[in-house]
């Protein structure tokens, strides 16, 4: 099947863990608002006052008759059709639960920039953003990267780098950007908190060298960080600690 | 079969969308942290060594050997167990959908008290949760708010009154929470708008209106709204704009 995949062009954002997905199946995905034209045609199909289940926003999917949005929504439908998550109902959920837990993080990140309004410019909330960046980095990373290396820990048929059985699964592949994700954005923290978390970087490394993945984030297809997606890199919001 | 549900006693907050689901389905189900002991027997299953596929937070449920996380994914589960959900793959995705988009208006809800941490007091934050109350009230309840009126509205064989189809599912008894929570934490802005989303009015009147549901509103199983929750009643958050 040819998936169409509606995401703003220019970020990473959240599309980008559909995107790893795609790229480690080597599944055959037009990124609509990449193309010539595309982002109006994302537009018209989030307008399109016809839709009987309207999309909130992107990144949403459209496989066959399906619409579907949220993007750890997205991941579970086609982490089954995609071969990227376990076969047995108990496994989909965890796969999920992982998901929905790095839906948190990515949340939580985003609003490190951004703590007053989404619809303001970082400048206008520079001070708050100082403020929240501060208990992210100090309390809610370690928190969150905690948790991973402890799930990573109590799989031993991962050996340490899948978070699910002996396989890859689309969860490793979101740990990956978060890890990508995070180091961008407040490299100095990263740097003081990595040897507390090996075994996250070593899925991180497992992902970065798939034949598929590093030519993905080899080519041009892989939208450099910026600040305009979600990880954002502000020198003065990040620090050792 | 009878379920085991964990989540912190003395707020409705995340939980409060499950145990909706459950008293609907008048389903068999303890909520464990509200019997005697209860809290530390939840405390015990959170820092469980032993436990292969460790929960990050509240709510958490046990059905059988399974063990769910994330409140979302725990409706997921139960929509098809308990009758409330559609029982095609298209329409389990779109119900999901929905709920996901529910829980960001939940994230967004606690956000303008708690702007720049969780961990630290609503006093310790007062300026900036007032900023964000601010941009929330006049932007984001009309965004999600005329979302799923829209939603509604597209759905004509719900009657105006069912998210999806003619039946009920969780979707619409998580926007009853919406709704009286919001209702809760923000009476002045809520009865401006009240006028523009007649048909979510309509779905909060069915739903507490259920047989079951009104029996629970009614009964001590249903705590207060109160400070410590996700919604919150802070006179200066509120504003008519």
């Amino acid at each position: 099947m040819r998936y169409a995949f509606y995401y703003w062009n220019g970020i990473q954002g959240r599309g980008e863990f559909v995107r790893l997905a795609f790229e480690e199946a080597g599944a055959d995905y037009v990124d609509i608002a990449r193309q010539p034209g595309g982002e109006a045609e994302m537009m018209r199909q989030m307008q399109d006052e016809g839709a009987t289940r309207p999309v909130f926003a992107p990144p949403f999917l459209k496989a066959g008759e399906l619409l579907i949005g949220q993007t750890a929504n997205i991941l579970h439908y086609l982490g089954g059709h995609l071969g990227l998550a376990p076969g047995d109902e108990s496994g989909r959920l965890w796969a999920h639960q992982l998901q929905l837990t790095i839906a948190d993080l990515v949340d939580e990140t985003h609003d490190t920039h951004h703590p007053i309004a989404s619809g303001l410019y970082y400048e206008d909330q520079r001070t708050e953003a100082a403020a929240r960046s501060t208990h992210f980095r100090r309390t809610r990373m370690p928190k969150y990267l905690g948790y991973f290396e402890n799930v990573l820990a109590r799989n031993p048929a991962g050996g340490g780098h899948h978070l699910i059985g002996a396989e890859l699964s689309y969860p490793d592949l979101s740990l990956f950007q978060i890890v990508a994700g995070l180091r961008y954005a407040f490299p100095v923290r990263m740097a003081a908190l990595a040897p507390q978390y090996p075994r996250i970087a070593a899925v991180h490394d497992l992902v970065a060298g798939r034949p598929r993945i590093a030519a993905y984030l080899a080519s041009d297809r892989r939208i450099p960080f910026n600040r305009h997606g979600v990880f954002r890199h502000y020198p003065e919001l990040d620090g050792q600690d």
